[in-house]
């Protein structure tokens, strides 16, 4: 068995000796094995039961959530998925950030958890699938080791991570960057819709007078894992069940604050007008070229928007919208922002308003671990499932735990790509499947 | 002295024998008597007073008012209107609809009142000038009357119209309209906001289960006068103090429901988007365009825009806009609208969503009496003030009084034609002139 510094350092995973703490030493056998599973159904069971905290009224599964971070729905379903691991047998607890984590101990006290989970708030009418599928999977693979009597090595360390959806205080990732140590006292101070960060954190039970004790080392996992739907439509337009993350897109996030003058609509001639909204609207149309225009992957969003005074009768005075950037190279947002300015100068000169773009929130790329993402195609191969190497598109948790140590991420296909919807959907055999490798890997990393 | 029917058939001015039921007998002379004046201070107190209803928290008579129909604050300017008229020795009542009238007895029993007015509710974060103005001139031209020992022939009736503004329930001149017998009682049944007409009309003291009890007759009254800012730089800009209103312009307001697909903002390439927002963006240049390229006074507006689910990170799904089109000819807006739907049908085609319009509400033209302006004119004359006719671009009550008789509106100069804005402002030297052209012009009306 060679340390874990060496593994770190990138061994290859073909030369690494193995062993488990139980029984079966062979983790080839070990992975093969059908008793090796997550329960499928009751996994379906806690996705559905979860569905309801967050439902519209009256709604139904298939009419999607809305369970935003510290929201009332927010709360309540926590409650429920901290009840679950009770009678699963874990211990669950609340970080001073609102993280919950839950521990299984391992065979080897001296070794550093393997840490796996996902969230569970969501976006406004947002799915059922995003976060839930991941954090519910975690559950059942632990569950799962338990019903065999398989203790591992490493302790197993599931966690859901609160606020991970970018809606509330304009970020997302929000309390996953905290335990990767971003964080300062003075950022509970934030003030979101008259929400202070502070009292955000406290309504799900974190400790935000105690935030920098939610930071945590590098090398205190011995490796993250997080199971996620691919909220994009490769996996599905390829007929791939597996995806493995090679990595995480970088994202800028700005606001733009369009000033214009308020004014009647019916006394103010067009050509006297100084019309926020209409800069607003040259301006979406700008960040979308900004993206279309150049050959890759990139995309570029303006997703939020708000208009003040915002009457029928009133010319917009004010319009303050986001403008988001996604790519793998983070130099490919910054030209991206430099179209972008240069056409908002036009725009404000034009319309005759003035435009300025506030910076909220930069994530990095990260890339996901090598060997990681080889043991998540030897999980899926002992499936006998196809695997597909891809990039994220979407942010997740685990960049921030990339940051920590070695990180990989397992997609599942999004039926027609949706997400952020009450259309998002995988189908169960998916979810399932998805949950098996989550099982397989951390088995396999369980080995090194 | 001509009958009251031969002077709405439209009798020459200059022909009419005239005569007062108070000791002048000689109008001329009595509209050039400096006592007949309104007190300019107390205009402005009660103007600065009635400010204070609807401002925001911290801030001062600059920082505007928003005053909503049916809100707190409008509850609470209303009752302090009606106190002031009850200093003045006026019994304020309020109509089914929400109106508040007041009388002072004339001299000749079968005579029809002279009614003037104006409203007090504004838009979100509107001006003070805007209504207000109207009705504490009203009042204080009533005032001015009894402080002289002036007892008109007609009677006189101040009005302070109910939800004058297009905010509440997306449509405005919503209570003068029930007046002018526009109205069902399912109406009262309408949602805005979850708030119900009905209970939002009993809110203001109104009686929504007897609201066809507010419907007034053709000829109820002898004219309807109303004093107003511009709202628009036309008088500034002449440097002319009075205007005397040719007519209202007719107004068309739609709602445009666009319909695109909400996705993850960084999953979803750009050409697998179907972006409502990008529509929106391009459908507000098209609305803008639509005034913009023919030749005329003609504006259109969006002023209202909401997305849903407005998060940074998800693809607008859905949006919903205002479009608002005003000109004093109706077959132009016809022809914008034409124009509109024209260029909708390429956008939702080029964009991959789909766009609706919904008709909110028309207002028809109204032509101000041509005898009315003439009196507004000789008022100004007898003030030694030059006027100006002038088309308005906003809609006032005056327009559905219009329907019931004969009308007239008397328009002061707006510093830089701003209005619907905090920085609305009229000098008080020009809201003083308005009031006494609006007091003499009742004088003047009351000589047929």
């Amino acid at each position: 068995m060679i340390s874990r510094r060496a593994f770190l350092g990138g061994v290859a995973a073909a030369g690494w000796s193995r062993g488990f703490g139980n029984p079966q030493s062979n983790p080839q056998s070990a992975i093969r094995d059908p008793q090796y599973r997550v329960d499928a159904t009751t996994l379906r069971r806690r996705i559905e039961a979860l569905s309801v905290f967050g439902r519209p009224a009256g709604g139904t599964f298939a009419d999607g959530v809305s369970r935003t971070a510290y929201s009332d729905a927010d709360v309540a379903g926590r409650a429920y998925v901290m009840a679950q691991m009770r009678v699963a047998g874990l211990q669950p607890r609340i970080d001073p950030a609102g993280n919950i984590f839950a521990r299984r101990a391992g065979t080897v006290a001296t070794m550093a958890p393997i840490l796996f989970g996902s969230h569970i708030d969501s976006v406004p009418n947002g799915g059922n699938f995003d976060g839930d599928l991941g954090s519910l999977s975690a559950l059942g693979a632990i569950e799962a080791l338990a019903a065999a009597g398989v203790r591992t090595r490493h302790p197993l360390e599931m966690v859901v991570w609160a606020h991970e959806e970018s809606y509330a205080f304009g970020r997302g990732l929000a309390c996953s960057r905290i335990v990767a140590g971003d964080v300062t006292p003075a950022d509970m101070d934030e003030i979101w819709n008259g929400l202070r960060r502070g009292d955000a954190i406290r309504k799900i039970g974190g400790h935000p007078d105690r935030i920098l004790e939610a930071r945590r080392d590098k090398g205190s996992h011995h490796c993250y894992l997080e199971l996620h739907i691919e909220q994009g439509g490769t996996l599905e337009r390829a007929g791939i069940p597996v995806g493995v993350v090679e990595g995480i897109v970088a994202i800028d996030r700005y606001e733009a604050i369009i000033a214009g003058v308020a004014n009647h609509s019916g006394t103010t001639p067009i050509a006297d007008r100084h019309d926020a909204l209409l800069a607003a609207s040259h301006l979406t149309i700008a960040v979308r070229d900004a993206a279309a225009r150049r050959p890759g992957r990139q995309v570029a969003t303006v997703g939020r928007l708000e208009v003040t005074p915002n009457s029928a009768n009133v010319i917009p005075g004010l319009v303050q919208l986001s403008v988001e950037l996604r790519d793998l190279d983070p130099r490919t947002l910054t030209s991206m922002m430099d179209d972008i300015r240069t056409r908002a100068r036009d725009i404000a000169s034009t319309t005759g308003t003035t435009i300025e773009f506030r910076e909220l929130a930069r994530a990095a790329p990260a890339a996901a671990t090598p060997e990681v993402q080889a043991a998540i195609e030897r999980a899926a191969a002992s499936l006998d499932l196809r695997s597909s190497r891809l990039p994220s598109g979407a942010g997740h948790d685990a960049q921030m735990m990339a940051r920590l140590g070695p990180m990989g991420m397992i997609f599942v296909p999004s039926v027609g790509g949706v997400s952020h919807s009450p259309h998002e959907l995988t189908a169960w055999d998916d979810c399932a499947r998805g949950a098996d490798v989550l099982l397989r890997t951390v088995l396999d990393m369980d080995t090194v």
